[in-house]
């Protein structure tokens, strides 16, 4: 199964008055680990809008804040695709602090809709071609 | 069962470049659905973090993006807490916009924390009074 | 002179852990301020964009921040435009709380651009028309 | 003069409709320029807090937005501090994109206040130890 990591440090805005990162940011947080985990297969995303005319709106998102992250805390961001995608794509992401204990666990589905039609397509060939290989 | 409705606007900050409101951001739009809730029934959560000492962290975070919302669209967030909240409160968010068609559907779960300790507790005394005569 | 009033509810997500109002979080409200103002005047900055194909973006930003703004304050949005626009467009700020103590003072120059061609242009005419008479 | 260098990507949340970094999103960036030019130093902006009960709100912003960021682009942020800092501390961060245009440029001016006083205080010795050498 395809796995990826990557490290983020908490921002000052990105804490709220609980002193806590702020629920909402994790989706941000998620965002990042996607787009890192594609980049790391070959893949930018930038460039599957601008150049297939693709873009992945998010679906649906389930989060289970496990423990609170705090500020300039290196958080570590562990991102899977727990089958090979085609009409939609599964990313689950799992955030560690420093101390590697899990901070947020979620689960984010997205699908494929064509830029100009804004008509919900499959997963472009050479994403799925990419993939393949960690789903025998 | 108790139900709120409020109203806020997109901003143009909220959007992303696929033109839709961010997906992270209806976190925010959920989180002012609930203190709006709160608030009409006479609760104000400022004042339960400074005057009780309890904050309410989110747990749980549950989300369906049924369709994109965009700039300067005037949305109606419905505002529902399915039970009388205990160790924990869980608030359904719906979101329509000017057509009233389904946006978002959220289901948010948050617990209380005393301040000075960190530590759980249950649902502040004065909140399970007020919420007590919607559950009969 | 033209001027505008304003009030939203400062959010939890624009706090940080000094339980103040993040910087940056002001560019947002200032935003609201400037839509409204226009919008007082008839004019909707979605449709500027949607049918007249112009965007407006931010050139310059000067911002005095003169006294925390906390959460759950309503804030009083005070927007003016000190003169007549034609190649750029100068939206002035104040932003106070509850008791009436100025909180943030802004200024943010726009210019105008065409969105297919990318290039500049003056004032959108109708714009202009609706501007012009508070500058007598 | 002290100098410091750091890059960061711009997020698909950080976009606005335009397909531009939205503006208010600069003061973060700036943001993470500051506490990594002073992480170079051997300082914490969060062990500052933390440990000597100081914090550093911002009194004053200027901005100018040279030409868009876009993106997933990877910036850099150039942070300088023009003087020795006394009563407060004037930041000031350029920002360019992957060609090594010029994006934006800010100036920041921060104070000191004690977090348990809320009153202003000159810069804590520490910090200035380090920063003396660089003007000599």
């Amino acid at each position: 199964m395809f796995e990826h990591t990557h490290q983020l440090r908490v921002r000052y805005a990105e804490t709220d008055q609980m002193a806590y990162v702020y629920y909402g940011n994790y989706a941000q947080y998620c965002e990042v680990g996607r787009v890192e985990a594609m980049r790391s297969l070959g893949l930018s995303y930038a460039k599957m809008e601008a150049e297939w005319g693709v873009m992945m709106p998010v679906m649906k998102m389930e989060m289970e804040f496990k423990r609170p992250a705090f500020y300039d805390e290196l958080l570590t961001i562990v991102t899977t695709i727990p089958e090979l995608p085609d009409r939609e794509i599964i990313f689950e992401t799992s955030t560690y602090n420093e101390k590697n204990k899990l901070v947020n666990q979620a689960k984010v589905t997205l699908c494929f809709v064509k830029i100009d039609t804004k008509k919900r397509v499959s997963i472009p060939e050479q994403l799925h071609e990419k993939m393949k290989e960690y789903y025998v």
